[in-house]
């Protein structure tokens, strides 16, 4: 029996809020054993992100696909109707990870970030890191069967981006929103949120034009 | 010919045994290495944790189901018979393999840990962790039928918790009691013991809820 | 329907540019972040170039064979035509991801790097690095089926060369002569590269001896 | 058609040669950069480590069972005179790996380790970690088809126990006799090494008793 509306919209919701969890909690907890070594702050909360995709992917894909990604709901099978509503849930379910994150930090709930994100380059970077993912999400999810698989490559793919970018490769709007409301290592100003969402949608509408040429519908279905 | 009572116990009690030993073992060779550097410490017994149980899972999985935790046995599809036995074992496993970690480095057996690990935050910390991992249990053990799947997810997801949450995810009352009896890097006061249960146990049952109706039982079987 | 030759070639200049920015990126990042701490930097640089592998070679395996590498493309099973035009292709893709990273982190498009990469520790270093790639793509090729074990198994070899050798394992003509174009962690002198390339096409056509010995395509197809 | 001897003896050769350039290779350059820090030293070594197992497991498995080590040579289905002749080549290909390390980092090709490894808490640390391989070897050899599994298996278990032993678990006598002739961050004493290699012949007889126990021939061929 396939999932229910309501069961694929709660897994988006869990696990988007379960993703936050990983990305701001991991990032705090970074920082502060650190010590100011940044290099080891960023390295830890590649290691728990990727980790946290693998597993997450593994668990809600077989329920709602697993999106936890606006740019990924609108580039997917879905009608845009289930996409803006698989947008609205990934959203929430963001904001939730990250206030929860901050209450087992000892943290507010919620506090805009200062954290300035912007420019050129980082607006790249977020070009890039969109293409790329939303890239391999259509290519994998044509030629692959294996949901091990699947989520090893979408995990990987993070983990390198955050490195490889200049931006650390947020690739994401419902996880750009939630990282703005936390004063951490993870955050991005609220007024720079915009134009990051901006370089993702048109990096993920490139990738589709591209990989839907290279990896052909009927080809794999 | 399935594995009798007495070799699936065997295999929960070397399991676990292991399991602490990896545990334990790693933050004491990470905290005398590191000089100070807690994140590196913690990074380096995130590794071994994480490597450790895909290893042990991978192992012991076709004997016992590598449960290695109460909240988890309780939670499984074992009677509360076999489940309460189960958690002897993976008690008596955990000391064991502490005690093992203590001796390789010249330490005491056992030495009461005076890591002070309480409060709100941390207790949150507890119940999302045992949350995460219960529901990932029962999703996978229903939608994955490929050990090597089920091991890395259960890895990667632990490997995440340890930076994502404020307690670095004990996540499991065996080995939580396992670690109060060894003053070291993953150490925890016995008096903090209860509270870190207590909130595994909220954790397990709020997961166990909420994920055998994202996954149902008939629709997978 | 089997994937076009412009399919093909757009996949490995894609896939090249891909690989290209996640080498030269993280190094960028790696250095920046690292504030002089050669074996972070290098950590993180591996962490992304290993990854990034994975997600590739899943990606686009299934339309070109992921090569991306002359050397492996000419010891595969293509012709020395379609090897020299995907060639071409890649050294091409190369530059254009180096191009990309340099751009993302606001330097110069192109500049040539000043890193000195020279003597026969390193050059025996690129031919043991191209032997081991070479030898194992042969192997596995012939053995596995599945991409993800393939795929994990180059990305894993690269990782670790990156440490065992004293070159730090370019391994691949298209990367060194793309690495050489962008001064900074992730560098290569132009005068440096073609003793690097010679060493490598040795390293691959003695692999490709041994390794048709050992795995010899009869019995494997 | 299966492999010959003479395939079989010449992938137990290369694979440990590869091994140990991994190992010894890995452990100087992680020295030189890592500037005194230790932990980061062998974070980096258990990185190269166990990656190179998976990959030169996963290559080599189809040939001679990929063992690399004595021990595992004794307690597998071979017989005594075919594991003898393994271990000798084991030992061989051992020392050439070490020797061209040296070579490749500028080094004499072989020099006597200084390192001292010594005392009961390390023999302990051999045994456990032994023990540890052994056993996880007939397991997964007995219940897992999949090579990539078994090969991740080991490679995890391997990192793991870098870590979690005191003596950064060596677990293999060709390993050790080979660490023993390169004065790096790898090395050992010649004179410690006859203990190791007690200590991991009694882990490695310990673990067939009990592991043959809990996974029996008959249930799983």
């Amino acid at each position: 029996m396939p999932a229910s509306l309501r069961q694929r919209l709660a897994a988006e919701l869990v696990g988007t809020a379960l993703l936050l969890c990983a990305v701001v909690g991991s990032g705090i907890m970074a920082e502060r054993l650190a010590g100011g070594n940044a290099a080891m702050a960023l390295l830890a909360n590649t290691i728990a992100t990727g980790s946290a995709l693998f597993a997450l992917i593994t668990v809600f894909a077989p329920v709602s696909g697993a999106h936890f990604n606006p740019v990924v709901s609108f580039t997917s099978s879905l009608s845009w109707g289930e996409a803006a509503v698989y947008s609205i849930v990934q959203i929430i379910g963001g904001l939730a990870g990250t206030a929860i994150a901050d209450l087992m930090f000892d943290l507010p709930v919620f506090f805009a970030s200062q954290k300035v994100r912007t420019g050129f380059g980082q607006w790249l970077g977020e070009f890039v890191a969109t293409f790329g993912l939303v890239g391999l999400i259509i290519a994998v999810s044509r030629t692959q069967k294996n949901i091990g698989i699947i989520a090893a490559a979408v995990a990987c793919y993070i983990a390198a981006a955050y490195w490889f970018t200049s931006s650390t490769s947020f690739a994401n709007p419902a996880v750009t929103i939630a990282r703005s409301v936390s004063d951490t290592f993870a955050g991005i100003r609220p007024i720079d949120v915009a134009p990051f969402m901006g370089s993702q949608i048109a990096g993920g509408i490139t990738a589709a034009i591209l990989f839907n040429w290279l990896f052909p519908k009927h080809d794999h279905d």
